[in-house]
């Protein structure tokens, strides 16, 4: 090597960083708040965060990388955002499909519920979730359900980021026999993990029909005093919105608005039925909405107003609801058929137009959830929540706008490579963590107790 | 070897059968009359055909094989039918997306079909599509479209099967230059090809706004005279429904009737705007539906009534309809998406249940092809149509009902092995006849003309 070649590195060297990981020569999808999208785009990320964004040959002016991956033919995104879901029910999928709700809900849903939820199955089911999720590209969810200490130390094992939470109601279930014990419950949890970099904990309560004013009133204030999310289903059954009429003269909506818990705080799933004065009321107070159109229609529930949602600039979300009326927890599966309900429910192809999906599973999630502070685009100083996905399939080609590529023709078995603050949690497919052959054979064991059990109550379908 | 042995050996032999292909202990979804499943089951193919069906250890007492394919935790059942699509939009896949109707069609898809459609895109667009089939275990697609003898072509290459026609309107394009020249090309088109073992040839008309009443008589004349299928659109639109009521009085299904075109061997695609009289005339004159959800829904012009028409007995199909308008190939997205539209739009969620749904897409659409003599179900005697899923995947975890799982859970991504006539066309996920890196090259080149054309006519969208 001659002296002029050294002194140009050294020289080059010196206005250059090693970042932990350089991705090069991919197409950068950042939705940031530009949306701005490299043809010929690299990040650059180090100590789990995003330290660079741009396009290859400005970003490798700056950063190498210890680790440096090749994304030619690959498209470079945030991770996905599932702001509502209930993960531990993976070991139910399929259990009850087809069926009227009432017979869905109060015939097998709740009895199997009564017979299976415990802390060994929780933690199997959302074992078995986060396996689904990071391989269909989620790196975030918002969760309701049970025994969510043993969900934590399972989110905490995988890596993937959660906000988790005790739900509440009138008749309480697990972790507590009394309102006060399961309260308590809920507050111990917001103690025990609070400081969790990638776990957040909400205070929930399971819907109007189900919990008491009082109820919601002492949720709201648990969640006021530790500056937590309040989460709760709200009008999602023609059924719910007549029954709370009826009993407080008000819709679900106004009724929450009366007890004075409607707040920016509150992240809403469903919200499917709603009056103008309900929207209004929603959007002054500034309340998020998770909508979940997949298991909306599945159950013929109704699609949520979400275009004259996001017009009064109401925060949306999109979650898959559990898989036990999805059936599966894949989000780019999600944001199709939202962008397809809601062209067929209003008559109006250019609603709910890709890029403003798009949002909805991204930077718009991370609004809904208070966490665009950290998650939700590809900007210099957020946590590295991460997904490449292979561009190298014919269902792929050719593109002429990449919002649409990523609604309408891509899925989430085209998700190669995950990462969540910085670190590999798949790839080339293959899940780095999680031991699938284990999980597999646990699943298969809960399987035939589940089975024996619907048979014996004469449960099954044929 | 003792002599004991020896001879049980040679006892065995005499009644095995050695059969070119023999796949064992998967689960078998047969789709067959009595609808039966076979848990640890096989499948013999010989000759490119199904020999023998049943459970693993029943057909291993009869048949062995030259080749043996282990299909433990995988999924066999029959190829999926694509009812109704244009192969060759392909090279348009998310062109136009998010628009309204009428600026989709005159703005950008009629223009730009004016502008690329030739036989080379025909070819390159067919490849593509082919391709994409192929991979999410379709076997057979019923296409509308021009420059089919090229088509033909390449799906005698490609090894699928499929349906071909040349589409007819008043104002001719494409294969002739007058109507009489068209109906000669559609003619010759069935006198080239009719003897191909995968190929068949229908007649088409585009549609009753854009063929006359002379045109639509023509060409079922010379379907009748060839026992071909006449494939046409039917009431996809509004508008449709209101100029043809006003021009002739009569709604398009009407219209049609008064023509005398309704018959057994008409396949009406999309069929959306129908009145209960209408639905009787399909019923009464044996007219099949290929119902194509996704594409309805994304252009916002709605659901057709396939649950009234299923409880007329009318024969209905599934099609994806062409990828500008979808934007993809995969009829497992397209079931999902038929049962959870209807559920929506019905308020039933016990309607289109999962079994019903997948018949539209197996046995249903051979059905509507008559073709379910030869293919549509897993049976002794039909040609070996037959795809292999994987359920190693978490997403596959746990079923309690296979239909459910088919149409809820499981994806076109998760097709494996794919077979045509007993020919592998895809194995461990890699297509074995295609070249896909040419083909990826020869579509990037299209993609640049395209998109010079867009922008040299102000249509980008961004």
């Amino acid at each position: 090597m001659s002296k002029t070649d050294f002194s140009h590195h050294r020289e080059k060297a010196e206005g250059i960083s090693t970042a932990d990981i350089l991705m090069v020569h991919g197409l950068v999808v950042t939705m940031d708040h530009q949306f701005r999208i490299f043809e010929d785009g690299a990040l650059a990320i180090d100590g789990g965060k995003i330290v660079a964004v741009g396009v290859t040959e400005d970003v490798k002016e700056r950063y190498t990388g210890r680790r440096i991956i090749d994304a030619r033919r690959k498209l470079i995104m945030p991770g996905l955002i599932n702001a509502h879901t209930h993960a531990p029910m993976n070991i139910f999928r399929g259990f009850a499909d087809d069926l009227s709700l009432n017979e869905w809900l109060y015939d097998y849903i709740f009895p199997l519920e009564s017979a299976f939820v415990n802390p060994q199955n929780v933690e199997l089911g959302t074992r078995l979730a986060i396996a689904e999720m990071i391989r269909s590209g989620t790196t975030t969810f918002n969760d309701m359900y049970y025994y969510s200490d043993v969900m934590a130390n399972v989110v905490d094992d995988y890596g993937i980021r959660a906000i988790l939470t005790h739900a509440l109601l009138d008749k309480p279930v697990h972790n507590g026999s009394t309102v006060k014990e399961s309260l308590q419950f809920a507050e111990q949890l917001i103690s025990d993990w609070r400081t969790h970099p990638r776990i957040d904990i909400s205070v929930s309560v399971h819907a109007p029909y189900s919990a008491s004013p009082a109820l919601y009133q002492a949720a709201k204030s648990l969640a006021d005093r530790y500056g937590a999310q309040l989460h709760t289903h709200l009008s999602e059954t023609q059924w719910e919105f007549d029954l709370i009429s009826e009993k407080y003269g008000h819709t679900p909506t106004g009724h929450l608005h009366n007890l004075g818990v409607l707040d920016n705080n509150m992240v809403a799933a469903h919200a499917i039925y709603l009056t103008a004065e309900d929207m209004d009321l929603l959007a002054k107070h500034d309340v998020g909405i998770a909508h979940n159109p997949q298991c909306n229609m599945k159950l013929s529930n109704g699609t949520a107003p979400i275009p004259e949602l996001l017009k009064r600039g109401v925060r949306v979300g999109i979650g898959t609801d559990g898989v036990a009326s999805n059936n599966d927890l894949d989000l780019f599966d999600e944001i199709r058929s939202s962008a397809l309900a809601h062209k067929l429910v209003t008559g109006d192809p250019t609603v709910m137009d890709a890029r403003t999906v798009l949002e909805t599973v991204t930077i718009g999630g991370a609004h809904l959830l208070r966490m665009d502070d950290r998650i939700g685009s590809l900007e210099a100083g957020k946590q590295a929540d991460v997904i490449m996905m292979d561009l190298s399939r014919p269902h792929a080609w050719p593109h002429y706008d990449v919002y649409s590529l990523l609604v309408y023709s891509l899925r989430g078995s085209d998700v190669e490579m995950v990462m969540v603050d910085g670190r590999i949690l798949m790839e080339g497919g293959r899940l780095t963590g999680i031991d699938v052959e284990g999980l597999y054979d646990a699943v298969q064991s809960v399987r035939r107790d589940v089975s024996h059990w619907r048979d014996s109550r004469g449960l099954g379908r044929s």
